[in-house]
């Protein structure tokens, strides 16, 4: 163990779009650990889209990522030394560790860190499919979407950790599942590999107009549930496809995270189809995640659910792989490997 | 009784704004009544904003108006002879009776027709609060915004019949009631009358920035439940102003029914403030008539619902008073006097 460790800090605020400039790389001393601290070496870090939102100053759900300290986000690791009685080095944990090669947790408070079982399932899901995306698909899928057997289910960004375990949870349910994705491969896995009944690549379409009569191809019934990560043209040709009571779960909407506008052309839908339109942050409902991660783990263990990662080789390939990820260049969930 | 009665039909569909010529009025025989049929004079009609949309064609949620036919719309009246053995002479019935003096019912048809009690409550009021715009009213806040005491409900086009019941069924709910109306006329009367906290004349602020910044004065905590009428650029002010967790009931969208665009500026705001948003039509809720009525007709009885009334005084002046209520120029709930 070096006495040092990388880290990856917020250097300044992306004016339009963010660039690699907006981020540093830094060597910093290891911590001493404290009294009911876990010093955490951090394997994988997770790459998510809700971190250009943080980013950015101003209103927003979540507080911005201050300058100068280390980036947020998740990581699942190994416990290399610990002051607190409930873990023990070797220990494989999930917590927020950020974009750095290790991380001390006050592990005295309830939720820091979660110990997790790689027997069968691998350390890596943890921040995908069996973690946050996973458990976001879950929300959004299962309780404003509820869909039925026999129902239509559209989602957008459907090759990215989240809209793949959307489309396959709503498979599991009985449910026609019809991704969005930018680009023959990504169309071709998602229904190919993750079963998908179909897979539009909406680079091949000029407008709302052309995409939705895409839409009304691959969901003939029309659509009665929607898992929203992208917004702007794409949400306003799925909502003229939508049926009367259909139900919109609006996760992200990575068009506009950089500040252009996005407006949503025909709202008055909403009210013509009789729709539900509901914006969630998973975080706000760890009450589901039990539930959620219980029904993900034992779909993964038994090959029941699939997914596809990225990796950036090193910590320093964090801020490339993360401006990839946006401009929608990862495949799958996008993570950096630190060890 | 004379042999013949007026009607008016609708005799073209409207290019962009409606017009007066868009409608015909006719003179035709009174009908022989069958058996199981009422013949209900009628005392009032209702116009309504809806009426707009049906005067379309293509695909909304209702049957267009059918050409060469009678104009839909409520009515109250009293039965002048009937063969069905539940109503007789001088019975008081509400209906969908049409733009005409007269009208069939086949009575055998359940919910067709709904005899009423004047005892208490003025025949006219059956066609607003303690009718279809009170249920609309009570099914939006209730239902859909389900406020709690404490907290702030905000409705556009609040001097009307809808907005005014929102806004006193959200005052009896413990809440903060504020208005947006057109004129200080109707914002006087939002206040002073109906007992709204606070209203705010859209026509005295340019754009959605200016508009929130009243927002931002009469609802001082934010606002928790929005009950739309309008859409457009009020719609995008009060988005700007919702709390998280927000609640928006679409009930109307009065800017957009002669086809303009009325974008949603900043659908990004459903997912940054986790806001719920829901269409719906009072007719699909015939469940939550019973309800919703009895309340509301204890209030208008007990004199603690109030309501204003514009009657245009005679069915050949129904289009023109349609016409006026779309321009927003009528005051309370528009009706025509028709005996």
């Amino acid at each position: 163990m070096s006495n040092t460790y990388q880290r990856i800090v917020l250097a300044s605020r992306p004016d339009g779009e963010a660039s690699t400039s907006n981020f540093r790389l830094e060597n910093v001393p290891l911590p001493a650990v404290g009294d009911g601290q876990v010093l955490v070496r951090n394997h994988y870090l997770s790459l998510d889209p809700y971190m250009r939102g943080r980013m950015n100053d101003g209103k927003s759900y979540a507080q911005p990522q201050p300058l100068d300290q280390v980036m947020i986000g998740g990581t699942v690791g190994e416990v290399v030394e610990s002051k607190h009685p409930s873990y023990r080095p070797g220990d494989k944990v999930v917590g927020m560790g950020g974009w750095q090669q290790y991380h001390l947790a006050d592990a005295k408070q309830p939720g820091v860190l979660r110990k997790v079982d790689t027997s069968r399932v691998p350390l890596s899901a943890y921040l995908g499919a069996v973690g946050m995306p996973g458990v976001t698909a879950w929300y959004g899928l299962v309780r404003i979407i509820a869909p039925k057997a026999g129902e239509t289910v559209v989602v957008s960004a459907a090759s990215g950790a989240v809209g793949g375990t959307v489309g396959q949870l709503a498979k599991a349910r009985g449910c026609r599942a019809v991704g969005i994705a930018g680009g023959p491969d990504k169309c071709a896995y998602v229904v190919d590999e993750l079963g998908f009944d179909a897979c539009i690549d909406y680079k091949a379409h000029a407008g709302a107009k052309s995409l939705a009569a895409a839409l009304k191809e691959a969901a003939p019934n029309g659509i009665d549930g929607y898992f929203e990560n992208v917004g702007g043209s794409i949400l306003d040709a799925v909502m003229m496809r939508m049926n009367a009571f259909g139900r919109m779960a609006f996760c992200g909407m990575i068009s506009g995270y950089n500040g252009e506008p996005i407006p949503m052309a025909h709202p008055q839908l909403i009210l013509q189809s009789r729709l539900k339109v509901e914006g969630f942050i998973v975080s706000e409902h760890m009450d589901v995640w039990p539930e959620a991660l219980g029904e993900l783990g034992a779909m993964v263990a038994g090959s029941r659910l699939k997914y596809r990662e990225t990796f950036a080789p090193s910590l320093a390939d964090a801020p490339e792989a993360f401006l990839g990820l946006l401009k929608g260049r990862n495949f799958g969930k996008q993570l950096v490997k630190l060890v």
